[in-house]
């Protein structure tokens, strides 16, 4: 049944599926944490994980912060929407797009590291980090933790980048908590888009816009379920609305400047 | 022995150990296929787990495009770097981070969704992509396919869109080879940097780059074991040197603009 679930969907099957699949279907978010903590050699196990992903030429321009002091969770927590299941969970990984590496590499080779500067380059710095974090999420969910995603941490980057002491050219990428899931939590897993609505054959299908519908109609019912309104376009459209939607995130572009990132 | 091979370091262990970690341990560039097809079902396991990822806001702003006409993929495999190991994979899935799909329902609901024009934007797009991506490598390794990512397909990101019938608002973040392992290709795990070197406790310790030297030795050693010159700090360097050394992505910005991504 971990396609229905993940689909919304009593009809939907996969006729392909072993455990690791299973582990990735049952993903959901989890906010509110038991009292279990993540051990040192748990931590190494996600840290591996993360490595163990791709990463462009392997230049790994990634760092992870793992923040477990109290103190510290709280500051972030606020610094992020006010996200309080932040300073809950056991342990907090801050992932760092960190292209300060190699600009150290460059100096203590008294060479240059100009493509830093590129939009590419910020673009590979956030997809490496995606890709190792992931990792990271999987394997902390096969340990039997749950997880969730913050990528509030990009409301106030300048801030965190100092609370966290990042040299210039890094910079925050997201967040990510982790903990036991606590199961009183009212939550589910969150059925996504139709299989046909986001793959294509060949070339892009524009019809493929047609099963929109039918989620609609299916979040709409699972958000009822937890008191939530709408469907899936109506909030869709209102997080993306503009400037004002955006939590702050609008000025990303002039904050990676500011913070060695210029993104040109 | 995963660790072993992962950091290239006989002394490396990990105390905690399941079947998802061995199976993301093991992960290595696979760039040459045998025989064995990807099939329908096995590819919509792989999307089933991508939809799994993670995604800010369940906005879900990513496709997929399943390439695995002949012609397409060598016209592809052109366009990225000439890289023709992407002609012989039987699937390549070329991973699109799509704004257009939230377009078009601002569009239907005679309402705007100004927020695309921002850099968060853009990268949450990548990000979303790169978390949804990973799950499928991960999914596939678990099948016993091999993978590769192809950052390549940013080179002429403009004529990949136009290939691939990409609408407005949308781009190709990446592409993903999979297939069978070929067990003759000479590659193997290729080991990363020591834990040490990316993971950092509470704030960003400068101290962890000591743990550079140790794996430009075993980089090296790997380097030398296939045929190829140079430490790990010398291929970075090289890499990143400027814009002459980025294939034409230097030009990434731009690009986007016109294919109806500013961000600004």
């Amino acid at each position: 049944m971990p396609a229905a679930a993940r689909y919304g969907d009593p009809a939907a099957t996969l006729d392909v599926l072993n455990d690791v699949l299973r582990v990735q279907l049952a993903h959901r978010s989890v906010r509110r944490f038991g009292p279990r903590d993540v051990s040192d050699d748990e931590l190494a196990a996600l840290v591996a994980a993360a490595q163990s992903a791709s990463t462009s030429s392997n230049l790994q321009v990634w760092s992870v912060i793992a923040v477990r002091d109290p103190a510290r969770k709280a500051r972030l927590a606020t610094l992020a929407g006010n996200q309080e299941f932040i300073a809950r969970a056991p342990l907090f990984l801050v992932w760092i797009a960190d292209l300060s590496r190699v600009h150290r590499l460059a100096e203590r080779a008294g060479t240059q590291v100009a493509a830093v500067d590129y939009l590419e380059t910020t673009i590979v710095g956030f997809v490496d980090t995606a890709l190792a974090a992931q990792n990271a999420a999987v394997a902390a969910e096969s340990l039997g933790f749950g997880t969730v995603f913050v990528g509030a941490i990009r409301n106030r980057p300048a801030e965190v980048a100092a609370e966290l002491g990042l040299p210039p050219h890094a910079v925050a990428a997201f967040g990510l908590a982790v903990g036991e899931p606590d199961p009183t939590e009212p939550a589910a897993v969150k059925p996504r888009l139709p299989r046909e609505a986001v793959l294509h054959r060949e070339r892009y299908d524009l019809s493929a816009d047609v099963h929109i519908a039918a989620y609609d109609e299916r979040l709409s019912a699972y958000n009822a379920r937890f008191g939530l309104d709408g469907a899936w376009s109506d909030r869709a459209l209102a997080r993306l609305a503009g400037p004002e939607s955006m939590a702050g995130r609008h000025r990303l572009r002039e904050i990676l400047e500011r913070l060695g990132l210029p993104s040109r």
